[in-house]
């Protein structure tokens, strides 16, 4: 099997595209998957759903489920109604893996916010389950702990992958969170059995910008074929999806980044 | 014992001030402390050393060594030459410790160049002995793996300081760089014993970048008095060194600035 095979255009590599442009490209340029955002779903899963796949392709998974942590009980019971409603958008995707962000402390202390984090798993996890939907928890860079994520390690998400016990809660690598820890080899290891996704991009030096400084694959120093090679071997074969924010690409997206996106895949993942 | 008797005024905060300026305001203010910079001692730590011995100052520590990937081994052998004019530098300016930044892969792999540190260190640490200088090896935060410093968690250094085995190869705790760390407080208790130093900033929300993102004291989101009495319970009871990078405050900086972080200091640390 040909690694273009597992190949998912995520959509937000692409972002001013609509998600019927994603659709038309992805076809044109035959990639098989495709990963998609709820904010651009417009509302209408139903309606996405049927566009790709009217389209033949598949979703790899839905982006994103999480950001438990709250000041208040109020709005953390709402963060649990959101990742229901996420739940459901998902299924009617078919997308096998909802992806976990798991938001910051939001004015907890990052001990309780981590704590708050596997009590909404935990809370949302039957619905996932009856949904057939993973709950893929991916950990971010820890340059994203104070604004997006308290999960910061691969290792954080095996532990709490581990304590849900389920089929459905699972961990999503990807290599622009990851690649630095001394430890990554072997929590990818360690997560043998419940990696739910792969991700690739690239670390640029210097990084532009700590939101938008991801580069396309072979434009920067992580080790990527190393990190994909790891993830196989711990028994990983869906799909790789490749997710840049930047702005560069953002500005300049046309049919020739289908094209460079799959040189630099093989090339480089 | 007054938290402030163990302030250490890193002189990177006030960037724009002179070695003079930097121990008039020390000596003005109570600092009992000063961190030098090697880049800032115009190439006489004599002098320097003078300077600050004159004013009844302390060094707490000087910074930096390390930096030992290097693509070839010429380069290498230039490093571990820098290296060991820096430990007689600290010894100079009768600093008990020199802080180690351990550099980038610059070219090498994550792992040779993680390899390459600890060679580096092996081959530079009987000067420290010989000269009475700790060799503070202190993790960067993961966001400068790519420019900085492949060592990237206090486990890290703390395995580091571990196999090179000698009451001179310690590590250094800023909190800037470890607070994003699930497992920072069991790797502060594993230090016990080899703490050679603590840092304090703190990290605003948003990050206004990457480098020159630290904040005043109190002006983000770090637990800094959880961290501090965690480095103080590991028995550390040395100078707490103020480093901030921050262009505000360097364009701006002033005598109050001194005041203001007293103040911070014990408000926050």
């Amino acid at each position: 099997m040909s690694l273009l095979e597992r190949l998912s255009f995520n959509q937000i590599t692409a972002d001013p595209w609509s998600l019927e442009q994603v659709v038309r490209n992805c076809v044109e340029n035959n990639f098989p998957y495709v990963a998609a955002w709820r904010h651009k779903l417009d509302g209408d899963a139903a309606k996405a759903s049927a566009l790709i796949r009217s389209a033949d392709l598949r979703v790899s998974s839905l982006c994103r489920g999480g950001w438990f942590s709250a000041p208040t009980a109020d709005e953390r019971r709402q963060r649990i109604t959101d990742n229901r409603i996420a739940i459901e958008q998902a299924a009617q995707l078919e997308a096998p893996v909802l992806v976990i962000v798991s938001g910051p402390a939001n004015g907890q202390t990052l001990e309780d916010a981590r704590a708050t984090v596997l009590d909404g798993l935990l809370e949302v996890l039957p619905d996932a389950e009856k949904a057939g939907v993973i709950l893929g928890i991916e950990p971010l860079h820890p340059m994203y702990a104070a604004e997006r994520s308290v999960v910061v390690t691969l290792k954080q998400a095996n532990d709490i992958a581990e304590q849900l016990a389920s089929p459905y809660a699972q961990v999503v690598v990807d290599v622009f969170h990851v690649w630095w820890d001394p430890d990554v080899m072997q929590q990818i290891e360690r997560a043998r059995g419940r990696i739910a996704g792969f991700h690739v991009s690239d670390w640029p030096v210097p990084l532009p910008g700590i939101l938008m400084g991801r580069a396309m694959m072979g434009d920067g120093v992580i080790e990527l074929r190393r990190l994909r090679e790891a993830v196989d071997a711990a028994g990983y074969g869906g799909p790789i999806e490749v997710e840049i924010f930047n702005d560069e690409i953002w500005k300049n997206a046309d049919d020739s980044l289908m094209k460079l996106i799959q040189q630099r895949f093989i090339e480089h993942v």
